[in-house]
């Protein structure tokens, strides 16, 4: 796959957004198919408005940039994004479905992930959805969506039906998306104390971040980059409530070893530089607190885009934060490149006003 | 009750801790007591240790300093700490208990903890524990530990049996705090997903600074401070997840007020000011950030002794942290004072070497 874009505007600099969600406007009724309730349809109740439904339980309302490739396009252009990496909505990961039907579902969104990529290469890259709840299936279809699809990685949930990504279950998934060199994105989903926090959005704004520090304090805590150093991995939301617990996740593992050093005697200062993060923290003083945290090259732009609860206007924070155009150019751009593409881009194409990736 | 202190050193600067911990050397076994299993003991197996246990469960190794109020007087004076203020261990609050059975218990260590106080007036107040999973009971425990055992206020989890501070049936708590002018320590316990998050001490890392961030969202959300506008509330663990995910919170608020203001309409923005946190950040950028977050006025000395996750030598982050020695004094004393009295130091005390601290 080769991408290309040209420089249009004087003051012009690329920009991906390494955090956005996409759905297929059609897809099959996955609850009659398989003969049983939990997966997600779509009521297409008014034009360019759909509904999406658990059976009869009511998710979320979407809008057609949710499916619709040519609007997201227009919407780029009319937010300075030059390219969206695109995955899938966490509620269609179904991890908790039958895993036959799960790929099924997987190779489905694939399917349709990687036809929009490759009908608009110049907008759109992508992240492919796997089935981890058996981890041989999901090794199947990342291998599928790298070698035949060309999609950049995959995006996984922060657990997977509550087991921690620390567990020995899934070392074959990491292998292998190593091996496939798949950049990572990790998403929270089926949020801890879900049931007891359904008023006020709290698993949105409560559980959501505190997902994001379980999958990374189990990422280094139970070794995970120790035993596969040439994983890519980038974290949503800001990396959620980790960058800011740091200091007491530390000092937890200094003062108590024997419970938290059991499976990695590395201190986890020591990682901080190999995460990505994305910028989406809606707060400037908290953006600097991450650029400083995890460095000026591991903070990408991701709005979580089309959502309401992401940046309305994609890149907005960065553009307007006080940084330096050399940090703000990491930020829109070379950094997500490095994510995705496992190098820095060159020189001169960091500097130049054209960019061409290679995927 | 009356407490002095007098300067005895050139560059004295007086200090309070809010969060810290104490237990009773000994307890009666309150599950041959009360006939049911749940409760904690200690076994005092060497000399100045104890184990805590749960039944046949090992909870937590402690020392003498968990219990001795002369060996905490020792280590406060090295650690130039002028007083304590002193909460029970959240093991204890024993919310899961019949009301009758945690109310004896909460009796017993309030009336503990009280007579500390009394015996050394000079280096420790008080917050008592009430049995909150029966808000009248609760209630009546409160009213007496502010009558007729003169404690500060009181310390409360971050939910009661997994429900949220917000719910209605806790109003009638919140209204006897503010009327009997008792301010609130709260504290996390019974954190979301425990059970999934056994390993890597997770439930303290990650479990913990969640529980805080629900806490103050259904406190805001649930429009509590707008009902009882005269409580002061301070949360441990430098608010934990709250300020630095804030900014995703308000945006929650602002794009899904349907979810989100169903309660109160009030913008969480304006309740910033209106809270004191502790500054157990382990971390001086953090700790920046918190005081800007929640202004000068608002961050209070607060170390978790006696225990390692807490601050090994109480106030070392305030005092080796670049602040002016005003907003330091601020930390260490006088925020505490307006927290556990309700009004900001008189100017002469903040100003002085000596300080009278009317209770």
């Amino acid at each position: 796959m080769q991408v290309f874009f040209v420089n249009q505007q004087p003051q012009f600099m690329p920009c991906i957004d390494i955090h956005t969600h996409i759905i297929p406007e059609n897809m099959p009724r996955w609850s009659q198919r398989f003969g049983y309730e939990g997966f997600i349809h779509l009521e297409h109740h008014a034009p360019c408005r759909a509904r999406m439904m658990r059976g009869k339980e009511f998710f979320r309302e979407i809008e057609s940039n949710c499916w619709d490739p040519e609007q997201r396009i227009r919407e780029c252009a009319a937010h300075q994004v030059t390219m969206q990496v695109l995955s899938t909505i966490p509620v269609m990961f179904s991890y908790w479905a039958r895993p036959a039907d799960a790929l099924e579902l997987s190779r489905f969104l694939n399917d349709h992930l990687a036809e929009v990529v490759q009908r608009y290469p110049r907008h759109f890259l992508g992240l492919a959805t796997v089935p981890l709840q058996d981890v041989g299936l999901a090794v199947k279809e990342l291998e599928r969506c790298r070698r035949e699809l060309s999609l950049c990685g995959v995006q996984i949930g922060t657990n997977v039906n509550q087991l921690n990504l620390s567990e020995p279950q899934f070392h074959e998934f990491f292998a292998a998306a190593q091996d496939l060199d798949a950049c990572i994105f990790i998403h929270p989903w089926d949020m801890m104390g879900g049931e007891h926090l359904q008023k006020y959005w709290l698993p949105w704004l409560v559980g959501m971040p505190a997902e994001t520090a379980r999958a990374i304090c189990s990422l280094i805590f139970g070794g995970v980059l120790e035993r596969f150093p040439r994983l890519r991995l980038a974290f949503a939301h800001g990396g959620g409530a980790f960058p800011a617990t740091f200091g007491r996740i530390a000092h937890g593992f200094e003062e108590r070893p024997d419970l938290v050093a059991v499976d990695n005697e590395r201190h986890p200062a020591e990682y901080l530089g190999r995460f990505w993060f994305d910028s989406l923290t809606h707060d400037e003083a908290m953006l600097h607190y991450l650029i400083r945290f995890a460095g000026e090259d591991r903070v990408c732009l991701g709005s979580d885009y089309p959502f309401p609860l992401g940046e309305r206007q994609p890149g907005k924070l960065i553009r307007e934060a006080a940084l330096t155009d050399a940090v703000r150019k990491k930020l829109l751009w070379s950094n997500a490149w490095h994510w995705l593409q496992g190098r820095a881009p060159a020189e001169n194409r960091q500097q130049g006003a054209t960019g061409q990736l290679e995927a």
